[in-house]
């Protein structure tokens, strides 16, 4: 699982591309000039890495990845302080997830700080394109895809691990309707939706159309011994993630609580979902809030509704940090969520999200935040 | 969705490959010379279909097969029988469930028949592959992967269908051991096992080792309303497949009952599942058997075992046709399955795989083999 970092090779590009304006920027079509790219095979594990111009693959036809799906990927943004810094956020969580991903993928493990440092190295060589303006950022994709040739489905003997990147801009902040579902999931218990990997996002596209989704889970409730359904997960099209559902309410004791699903085979581990409990376990709690990762079912939700105890629901993703939710529908009716009719985020995420991006863009000196 | 089959290009290899020896066959390794193209935009539908010598994909690596597994699949067979006629298998019903598996991956719908038309060419320039031996086959595997270059998610706007091939031998009808798993699913209901999907395969390689998996469900029971575990197909590493299950039983009362699940989202609508049905019920049914899809207990298949009441099990497949299973580990011990000491299949599994293949290799007239 070795990789040598210190044995990069940079071939720079000799047709740098254009900087696209801020204003022009669409979601994952500005690629940088250049990509990381490390490759292994089962007998002499990770070659040398290396920078090259950004191209494009020549792959068999009977390349595992467009076989049989061995592929696992991250998410992850750098960003650019004012004094014109590179700052990566908690890329060794990312590393640490996308190795756990493989894993489940058959796909080889790595070290993760070798790729946290040819991360560093892959970003100050794009710094152009990280724009300054706040807000934005650049957006890296790791990615690894099993590039055995063969139709024998078992575990890759060949593996490309490569990092892409581009430019993004912010996510808007208006509050979003969500739709709940309960005939499509994106896995089941044992399966794979807590991983970064591709089958997790195409079965998606087709259920939820262009809307915004609720993932609901039928159940047994353990105490009652009836049927419940659980809250898991969103999709969302419009801003191209799944993300973990936050909701902030008062108990029916008066108790303030943020309550988030625990994570299991069939919710996705969430990085701003984690930094979100950590935040909220540091700097909500002594203000009197409970923090509970605990199953909640959308009975509870229409019922605390119903009774005016939802304060706010957001959702979380590294792509969007927090989006809030002003309004579920389901089979029971539509549930409102809490925003007053004028403004688009309650104040917890107002509060989450200004000390996420504080740290991102280093205006807080916090360990999360490596500077490169 | 329309293929124009007879504006197909055919450019010849200049290099035609040696013929591996059928002793030498390797599952999926010896393609042959050509493979077939379609390739697929939002704006222009289907162009011209192609037949091109074999070669590699130029794909970029932002490329949505290798970001967000938009990907569907075939698995087929095509016989040489012995006056030297290539002959399809059920080919329409290949072609129907990939659209279907398409509609689910949000991947472009094709006209099934203009397929099938450039299957048989493609199969055709492709004859001197084809063993005539007994028992071996070409097979051939149609794929459509998502070819947009965003890392945007949602539906491709563009796609290529293509097909390669392979000579194989026949599968070993040794008779295996299957392991019972509740911890690991390919899906769940609402998902998309049922299709042929490449995110389906990759995640079962890990939790399945190099073992042969039996996969069960747990739900409630409708009538008892008691938690049961369900079974509902076979992973196998050493096959490369998914299989169905057939269970051939006698029940409590003495009458002789063939079992399967019944498909639905979380169990593969296999081929082989549905010729064993139509078979078993115009040839089976006659002779006094009982023909049912319907949900089946690891539990009710225990206590037949114990009661002496399991004939026969086995697996079906495409690459395999029939595999006869010997036993099932579980929590609860080991399931003996039927088959006498001195042989490794029963006679149900027996007279399936000669009735499939005698229709496969032309022996019987029979409207499911489509002469080229």
């Amino acid at each position: 699982m070795f990789i040598n970092a210190s044995s990069l090779q940079i071939a720079r590009t000799r047709t740098p591309k254009p900087i696209t304006p801020n204003g022009e920027l669409v979601f994952g079509e500005s690629m940088t000039d250049h990509m990381l790219v490390v490759e292994w095979t089962s007998s002499k594990g990770w070659d040398s890495p290396k920078i090259t111009p950004y191209q494009n693959f020549s792959l068999d036809p009977a390349t595992g990845v467009l076989q049989y799906g061995f592929h696992a990927f991250e998410g992850m943004k750098v960003f650019k302080d004012e004094k014109g810094k590179i700052r990566l956020f908690r890329p060794e969580k990312n590393m640490e997830r996308m190795n756990k991903s493989c894993a489940r993928m058959s796909l080889p493990s790595f070290d993760e700080e070798s790729v946290v440092e040819l991360l560093k190295k892959f970003v100050k060589l794009e710094e152009r394109f990280i724009p300054s303006e706040r807000g934005f950022s650049l957006y890296v994709r790791p990615n690894m895809i099993g590039t055995q040739q063969s139709l024998s489905v078992g575990p890759p003997n060949s593996a490309l691990l490569y990092v892409i990147a581009f430019p993004v801009r912010p996510f808007p902040t208006r509050a979003m309707h969500l739709e709940a579902v309960e005939h499509a999931l994106r896995t089941s218990p044992g399966g794979a939706a807590s991983k970064k990997h591709s089958p997790n996002l195409a079965p998606v596209v087709a259920p939820a159309g262009l809307q915004q989704t609720l993932f609901l889970f039928s159940d047994i409730e353990p105490v009652a011994g009836k049927i419940v359904q659980y809250i898991n997960e969103a999709g969302t099209m419009d801003l191209f993630c799944t993300m973990n559902i936050f909701f902030a309410l008062k108990t029916k004791a008066g108790q303030k609580e943020l309550v988030t699903a625990p994570t299991g085979s069939i919710i996705l581990e969430g990085l701003m979902r984690l930094c979100v409990l950590e935040l909220a376990r540091e700097r909500l709690q002594p203000q009197g809030w409970c923090v509970s990762e605990r199953k909640y079912t959308i009975e509870e939700l229409a019922e605390a509704a119903h009774e005016q105890r939802v304060l706010e629901v957001f959702g979380t993703s590294t792509a969007a940090v927090i989006v809030p939710i002003k309004s579920i529908g389901h089979t029971g009716g539509l549930i409102k969520c809490g925003p007053r009719e004028n403004e688009e985020m309650g104040p917890v995420g107002r509060q989450m999200r200004g000390w996420i991006e504080s740290i991102q863009y280093g205006d807080e000196n916090h360990p999360w935040s490596v500077e490169v």
